[in-house]
């Protein structure tokens, strides 16, 4: 049978990795086959991109180009990586996917939304996960939390973008109610780890132990 | 005044930057403000988009992630370099542009005209050159002079790969006749020389010298 594409969505600071790898666990505990990925990233071909973007040089990178190289790379991914372990049955658990890129770039950054839907539809014909976990958390507990933890390029944005992308999430929640399940990550670690579980429970009941294929 | 976008297409050997040369050379002596740039390449940024292309990682890349990537690198370019020359009425000679995309990845790869002309849309609103220099050689031809100097990547193709090339060349001129010039690439260097200045004449005779802005 195909497998399951579950996407971790949330606030840098949210705590949605370290939940990703607590499934992953207990997928491995019950022998379900999966693989673990992120964005950016997840192929050799889309960490160079990822390198690439560091540089110097992409600080003057006009917003839509940004946009259709974080394309080409989730597409890359996607052919690569997502879609073949579907195809074998695995569960695929990803850090951040589309959600993010309407989040980021487009509640943060300020790039129109229709402009992503095109190139969405150019580069995956919008490919949607099964089941997107949202870790909800209100920006300004996200960022004391982030400060707690150093500080990366992304952290040094402002707390009103923070909330500018927290805003994107919620409408992405509201067009797409079905597929998303909130997760209140400003609770304690372990019972975010239950409400996950308890969230994912219809989606993986009826996956068998596979051996053979796991990741 | 606004300047005059002019690209330089053609097969690989077909004479067509060597012409670009001599018609920045004109350009020059006529105190013409000018900017000579070329595809792929032009921006910083673009040059690192080149350079991940050649990398081993890159010989995986899907059609549409390439696509994806040449018009990336396309738009960056129009707004780095092209459009600020253009707006400054400068003279912009520009080594290959969208017209090598339909023949190369289009053509030559089989990619979709249909999906180049999405992603065409969104980096560029399919942003056409004032006036085009179709540099017209049989693919053979073309082969035997690239043969004689040597030989890179893209000389590693076959000659149907160059057939289908050329063929979707003729395909974007019958397209859009009042665009391009044709011109016949197998008369001696000196006869294409003259033939490019005749067909130029026209869309430079109006520019004033502007000695400021020489490039």
């Amino acid at each position: 049978m195909a497998g399951r594409f579950i996407t971790f969505e949330g606030l840098d600071g949210s705590g949605k990795s370290t939940q990703l790898e607590r499934v992953a666990q207990r997928l491995e505990a019950r022998g379900v086959s999966h693989v673990v990925t992120r964005e950016p990233g997840g192929t050799p071909f889309a960490d160079l991109l990822r390198e690439l973007f560091l540089r110097r040089e992409a600080a003057q990178v006009d917003g839509v180009v940004e946009l259709m190289l974080v394309f080409a790379s989730r597409r890359q991914h996607l052919i690569e990586v997502i879609e073949p372990a579907l195809a074998s049955g695995a569960v695929v658990l990803c850090d951040r996917f589309t959600d993010s890129t309407y989040a980021y770039q487009g509640g943060g950054r300020g790039v129109q939304p229709e402009l992503i839907a095109k190139a969405d539809r150019l580069a995956t014909g919008c490919r949607a996960p099964d089941c997107t976990l949202f870790f909800d958390l209100p920006p300004e507990e996200a960022q004391r939390r982030r400060r707690r933890h150093g500080t990366d390029r992304i952290d040094r944005e402002s707390l009103s973008f923070y909330r500018r992308v927290h805003a994107a999430f919620r409408e992405r929640i509201a067009g797409e109610p079905d597929r998303f399940r909130l997760i209140d990550a400003s609770a304690p670690i372990e019972t975010v780890a239950e409400t996950v579980e308890e969230a994912l429970s219809d989606l993986l009941a009826q996956l068998q132990p596979d051996r053979s294929a796991g990741a």
